[in-house]
C-alpha cells in the first residue's frame, strides 16, 4: 500500500496475530493462519490485505471488498463476504491503528549528525536521532529516543521530554514538552505573545516572559503556533491533537484530549476544558471558557462562556439548534424576498 | 522598475523584439526601432518603459500614460495616446507576462554550497543550484535545473523535477513533484494529516501512509501545508496555484489549473475538478466535491458537493444569487427593526 | 516570576527607582526604599513582587492584592490594599512595560556562529549577534546589534536596521526593513505574491518585481507572511504590530500604528490608514481603503472602502450599530420561527 520511497513494512503477520494486536475476536478461525502482507482501504484492499469498516456507511464497500481480512463491528457482522477473515472488534478503527503500527513501525535511527550544532551544556539523551541543520542552545534537554528532524531549532533551556517527533525546520523556545509529543513540519513553539500597552503614543511592547507548557502525547499540525505566556504560562493538557496553521495566543489553557482543527485560533487566555472539539477555522475570543466535552462546528466564534457538553454553532457561537433555526429563518426569508419580486 | 538590489534586469529590447516576444500586432510601426528599458504600471511608465492595459477600468490612466509603449486590447485602443507605440493584444495582461520575463529572465547560478548536507545516495540533476543549509536525504532526487533556496529540506526519497524553485525554509517529505514547481518560503509538504482514532480513552493516531503528488506548474505560497495521505494519496492537479496559509488535508485531490487564495482551507478527502477558483478564507468540508469551473466567493464554505459552472457564497455555499437575496433580506429586516424601535 | 530557564532577570530595585523608571507618582512614600525583586499579576503576586491595575475591572484583584508595589491609575486609588506602595500612572499599563524592562533588559551576546554562512560581500553591523544555520546572501545590511536567531535565511540584497530581533527559521527577501522591528519564528517576508494571468490555457505567471518596505518598530508574530509587491512595493507603517499567521497580499499599505490581530488577511493593494484595528480572522478585500483608527470586529470583511473613525463588524463589514441589529433581528427570527412550529 505505503510507497517503500517514503515507508518500512515489516509482516507479513498471520490473521491470528493481527488478531492479538488488534484485541479482535476472529469469527473465521478457518483463516487463521492466513497470510496478509499490508494494511489498505476497504475498496482497494487485495487478497493479501487487512482492511476496516466502521460505522452505518459503506455497507457497500464491505458487502465488495476483496481484502484477505477486515476489522469490522459485531453489527456489520452480516455484511462480511464470504471468505474474507472477520475480526469483530468494539472500536473498528482504533484497532486498525494497532495494526497499521504493527505493519509500519515506528522508525529510528539513532545518532547525532556533525552537521547538528548543540551547545555543550545541553542534555542529550540516550538514543536521539538529530539530524543536519539542527540547532540546540545552551542547557537544553531532549529526552532519550526522540527524534529531530533536520532545520529544527531549540532554544537555550527548552526541555523536551521521551520518545518526541520534531519536524524539519520546527523552532522552540520558552518550553516545556512532555513525553511522545509529534510536532510537525514548520510548527512555531514559545514566540513573543500578542501584548502592548495600545495608545497614540504608538504601541509599546509588553514583554512576554512566561512559557508554554505541552503535556504527553500532544501532537500539532504543520505550521501551527502557539505563543508562550505572558505572565504565566501557555498550556496544552496530555493527548491534545491540534491541526495545521492553528493560532493558539499567549496564556491559553487547553485541556486534555482537546480536538483542534484546521485554522482555528484561540485569542489569548481562552479556555479549553477536557474533550472539547472545534471545527475547522473556528475561533474562541479572549479569556472566554469552553466548557468539557463541547463541540464547535466548523467557523463557529465563541465570544462567551459556553457550558459544558453542548454543540454550537454559528458567530457569535449559540446551541446549534438555535443557530439551525436562524439559518432556515434566513434561507426563506431570501425565498419570501424573490417570490415578491416576482 | 525593479529595484536592482533584489532583480537582474536584461535588455534593452526595440519596441519590435517586444511585439514579437509578446506575440502582439504593433499598430504603429513607425515606432518599431524604439529603445525600451524596462516594464513599469500605466500610470508611473515614463519614455523608457512598455505598460499594459486590459479591461473596462482604467482608460484615464491609458489615456494619460507617458509610457514609451503600450500593450493593449483592440477595445482600448482609441484611448491609446499619440506618440505611444501601441501593441495589440487579445490578452494584453499574458502577453505583458512574456515582456516581463524577457527583461527579468529566470536566474539561477548552478553550483552545490559546501554548506548542504546531501546524502551520498541523493541523485542530483545537471545545472541545479544547492544553497547553504540545505538537507537532502537518502534517495531523494532533484531534477535538472532546480534550484533549493537555503534550509530547504528534502526528506528521504522525495522526488522533484526539472526547473522547480523550493523557497527558503520549505521542507517536503513522501512526496512526488513535477516539473517547474514553485513552493516559496515556509511551505510543508507531506506532514501528518490529522487522521485518529477518536474515543474517550484519548485519541490513537492513524499513521499517514500515503503521499503527496504535485503536478507540473503547481505553484505554492509561503506558509501554505499540503498534508500527505492517509492511505492512498493527496494529488494537486498540472497548473494550479495556491496562495499563501493555506491547509490543504490529507488525501485531497485538486484537480488542473484551480485558482486557491490566502487562508483557504480544504477539510480531508475534499476533491477540487479543474479550473475551480476559491476566494480567500473559503473552506471544502472534507469529502465535499466542488464541481468543474465553480467559483466561491471569499469565506464561502462548501458543506455539500456543488455543480460545475456554478457561483456560489456564503455558509453553508448557495447560489451567488441566493445568498445575495438572503444578504438583503437581512439588511432590509435590520432596518425595519430600527424603525420600529425610534 | 518568569523562569530562569528562559529568562535574564536584573534588580533588585527600591520602590522609589522603580517609580522613577515608569514616570510614576508615588503615593505611599513610606515605602520608597521597599525592595522589588520582580514583576507579577496582580493575582499572584507576592511581597517582592510589583504589579499594575488598569481599568475598571478587576477591582476586586487590586483590592485583595499581596503585592509589595502596584501601578494604577488615580481613579483606582481607594481600592489600593494597605501595605502595598503605590504608585500612580496615566497608563498603568504602559508604565507597568518600563518595568518589566527594568526587570528583563534586552539580552544579546554579540558574536558570529562560525556555524553560519555569511557570503563576504554582505555587510554587518557592530555587536550584531548571529547564530547557527544562518544564511545571508550577497550585498545584504545586517545593522549594528541585530540578532539573527538560529536559520534564519536572509536573501541577497536584503537590508536590516539596527536592533532588531529576527526569530528562528525567518526567511527574508526583497526587503528593506527598519530599525527595531521583530520578526517572530517562521515569519516569510517578500515571497512571491499572487499574480497570474488568468486563463483557460492555463494561468501565467506574472513576475513579481517589487520589494517590501518594513518602517521602525515594526513588530511581526510567528508564521505571518508578507510578500512583495508586483510592480511597486508592500509598505508596513513605522511601529505597526502584526499578529501571528496573518496574510498580507503584494502591494498592500499598511499605515503606522496598526493593530492586526492573528490570521487576518489582506488581499492584494488594500490599503490600511493610520491606527487601524484589525480584530482576529478579519480580511481586507483587494484594493479596499481603511480609514484612519477604524476598527474592524474579529471575522468582518471590509469589501468596499470604509470611513475613517468608524468601528465596523459583519461580512461584508458595515457600521457595528448597523451589523448588531441585523444579528438581533435574524436572534429574533429564529425565535419566531420556533414558536410558530410549537
Amino acid at each position: 500500500m505505503a510507497d517503500p520511497r517514503f515507508h518500512i513494512k515489516a509482516g507479513p503477520l498471520t490473521v491470528a496475530r493481527l488478531c492479538d494486536i488488534a484485541g479482535a475476536e476472529l469469527i473465521t478461525p478457518e483463516f487463521g493462519e492466513r497470510i496478509i502482507e499490508d494494511v489498505a482501504a476497504l475498496s482497494t484492499a487485495g487478497a493479501g490485505d487487512i482492511a476496516f469498516h466502521e460505522g452505518a456507511k459503506n455497507l457497500a464497500d464491505l458487502k465488495a471488498t476483496k481484502a484477505g481480512a477486515c476489522l469490522l463491528a459485531q453489527a456489520a457482522r452480516h455484511a462480511l463476504p464470504d471468505g474474507v477473515a472477520g475480526l469483530i472488534a468494539a472500536e473498528p478503527q482504533r484497532a486498525f491503528s494497532h495494526v497499521i503500527d504493527a505493519f509500519y513501525p515506528r522508525a529510528i535511527s539513532p545518532g547525532i549528525s556533525e552537521r547538528a550544532a548543540i551547545d555543550r551544556s545541553a542534555q542529550i539523551g540516550a538514543g536521539v536521532q538529530i539530524e543536519a541543520g539542527v540547532v540546540i542552545g545552551a542547557n537544553a534537554e531532549i529526552g532519550a529516543g526522540t527524534i529531530l528532524r533536520p532545520g529544527v531549532v531549540i532554544e537555550p533551556g527548552v526541555k523536551i521530554g521521551c520518545d518526541g517527533y520534531i519536524g524539519p525546520n520546527v523552532s522552540i523556545r520558552s518550553a516545556i514538552i512532555g513525553d511522545r509529543v509529534m510536532l510537525h513540519g514548520g510548527v512555531g513553539i514559545g514566540h513573543d505573545g500578542y501584548g502592548f500597552a495600545m495608545g497614540m503614543a504608538g504601541h509599546r511592547k509588553l514583554q512576554q516572559l512566561g512559557r508554554v507548557i505541552l503535556g504527553d502525547d500532544v501532537e500539532i499540525g504543520a505550521n501551527t503556533t502557539v505563543d508562550r505566556g505572558a505572565l504565566g504560562d501557555t498550556v496544552i493538557g496530555d493527548g491534545t491533537k491540534i491541526d495545521n496553521l492553528v493560532m493558539i495566543g499567549h496564556n491559553c489553557q487547553v485541556g486534555k484530549h482537546c480536538i483542534i482543527t484546521a485554522q482555528c485560533g484561540l485569542a489569548g487566555s481562552a479556555i479549553l476544558e477536557d474533550f472539547v472539539v472545534m471545527g475547522a477555522q473556528s475561533g474562541i475570543l479572549g479569556h472566554v471558557t469552553v466548557g468539557a466535552g463541547s463541540m464547535l462546528a466548523g467557523r463557529a466564534a465563541a465570544k462567551d462562556d459556553l457550558p459544558p457538553g453542548g454543540v454550537y454553532g454559528g458567530a457569535p457561537a449559540k446551541p446549534v439548534k438555535v443557530w439551525m433555526r436562524e439559518m432556515a429563518a434566513i434561507a426563506l426569508l431570501g425565498k419570501q424576498r424573490n417570490k415578491k419580486k416576482t
